[in-house]
């Protein structure tokens, strides 16, 4: 019998952050760890966590905050690394008609992905005064960008480095109120974007988890070190990418991408509280829902390079 | 002979972020650990590395990046904690006079605080391609506000939540154009703020360090599980903090505190690039920087509470 590749599910359409693991494809990092990897692309971000909680596929992206739903809803993923680190979300609108504070949703509508973003707006709203009928809601998956410009909302949420900078490609300027400021949370860790696995996967294949994350090890430290070559690398191999817009995003994701993949056990606790909070989950316990075993542990004066970003 | 106290030299004058230590020492936590603590301000936060640095104080709090320059000066302090996470920080103006990109600074005078705030205008100058001689860098130290209000500055380099709140006290509202989102630092933790200590006193006297920390450990738990009545608690001994200012301050600060006080190895790594880029130091070895081996570690449920601020 042929041995079947390992699929790893993305969290969105190919986009910036994703630009380690696809390095990590195209320049052999999986092959050279003996892995047969596949990467797939999801239609509709809101399959993704019932797809690796039914073992549809064996690894997925999600943010942090969808993690404690996943459990919730008796998927039982763990995330065995965390890939984006705290990249900037929130409001995003144009200059013009800039939503510059909570009270300015009022009258407004506001898109969202898939579901917690309607509970992230009324938490807002309901921390600020704001009636939660002063506004709608709409939900527009991946399309915020195309919901804003055929006037369907007038204002979106999404990730700085982004969607913001995709409005701004648009609109010639965009505006963000960063939700973390907002909502007293600290930092944007519930942005944050983890690898997720199955348990039975991670019990039978424990090697194949341990050698995909040294091969997006690999890739972290690749582009983080070399932008340049990573981005010219990217252009060729997935030709969509190769867009004066890609370019700009990916330099200013650089500060986000995670160089050894470790899980924040400090992140994981404020975005435990965050959930909580927004009423997506009841149990908090943290044991079960992420580990760092599989990552290899570094010194961490490795950490450290003069080239890069930061 | 009698025992000297433990002393603990904060790294600014009493303010919202010291909060949880102020409580700790009047609820009598230091004390039921059999601690003498005392707690001493310093006239100039530039003294603050040299005098911990040398002896003249056993503990100090520093900024993460101040560290980096403790240790290539020669001073042998270590951090056995950090109190403050990743603080939004950066350059604060009036809204009327708002500072919003790095453009803006050609003709201003900015205020910054000891020494390394002029390094990070030039590093922002310079990756934003604006001449260094189109503004100028004065030293505040810890009056900028005064400054701003006498017009000796136009804007000054601080903390949301304390000094923009400060501004937005004083003059009715305030601008802040953050560092960590112009610089590509992925976050503000360059600002969180350590506990460091001599290595001499922590290999003399590990037991007191273990206990200073379980004390502030009850403090921070205490502060973000019962921010109401902590407030009330602080405005009853220390008077000088019964202000609305302070109140709104101490809120916007929640966020912030660490309860478990543990220093996270990816934000040390991030600082140490930072450093090395501003050409505050050489050597980025993390080895002997900090350490959590002094920390009550938990099982990361406990971090999770229902209450405070997240």
């Amino acid at each position: 019998m042929l041995s079947s590749p390992i699929t790893l599910l993305l969290n969105w359409h190919v986009t910036t952050y994703h630009a380690p693991i696809l390095l990590a494809k195209t320049m052999g990092f999986f092959e050279a760890e003996g892995l047969d990897l596949a990467i797939l692309e999801p239609s509709d971000p809101s399959d993704v966590t019932k797809i690796v909680g039914t073992r549809g596929v064996n690894l997925a992206l999600k943010a942090l905050v969808h993690c404690f739903a996943a459990r919730e809803r008796g998927y039982p993923v763990k995330a065995v690394a965390t890939v984006f680190d705290e990249p900037p979300s929130g409001v995003i609108s144009t200059s013009e008609q800039a939503i510059k504070s909570v009270v300015d949703l009022a009258g407004k509508r506001i898109g969202y992905v898939g579901e917690f973003g309607k509970y992230m707006l009324n938490d807002l709203a309901m921390r600020h005064n704001l009636d939660q009928g002063s506004y709608e809601a709409i939900r527009v998956g991946m399309h915020g960008i195309n919901a804003l410009a055929s006037g369907r909302v007038d204002a979106f949420m999404g990730i700085n480095c982004i969607q913001g900078l995709e409005l701004e490609h648009c609109a010639g300027s965009a505006h963000m109120l960063r939700i973390d400021e907002i909502a007293d949370l600290g930092c944007c860790c519930f942005c944050s974007i983890a690898l997720i696995a199955h348990d039975d996967f991670i019990v039978e294949q424990p090697d194949a988890v341990r050698a995909v994350c040294r091969a997006l090890q690999r890739g972290m430290h690749y582009t983080v070190d070399n932008p340049h070559e990573a981005l010219e690398h990217l252009k060729i191999h997935w030709p969509r990418l190769n867009t004066p817009h890609f370019s700009k995003s990916f330099f200013c994701s650089l500060p986000y991408f995670s160089r050894h993949l470790e899980n924040v056990s400090r992140d994981w606790a404020k975005v435990a509280s965050y959930a909580l909070r927004l009423g997506i989950c009841q149990n908090t316990d943290l044991a079960d829902l992420y580990t760092n075993e599989f990552l290899v542990s570094s010194s961490a004066s490795c950490n450290i390079t003069t080239r890069g970003a930061l």
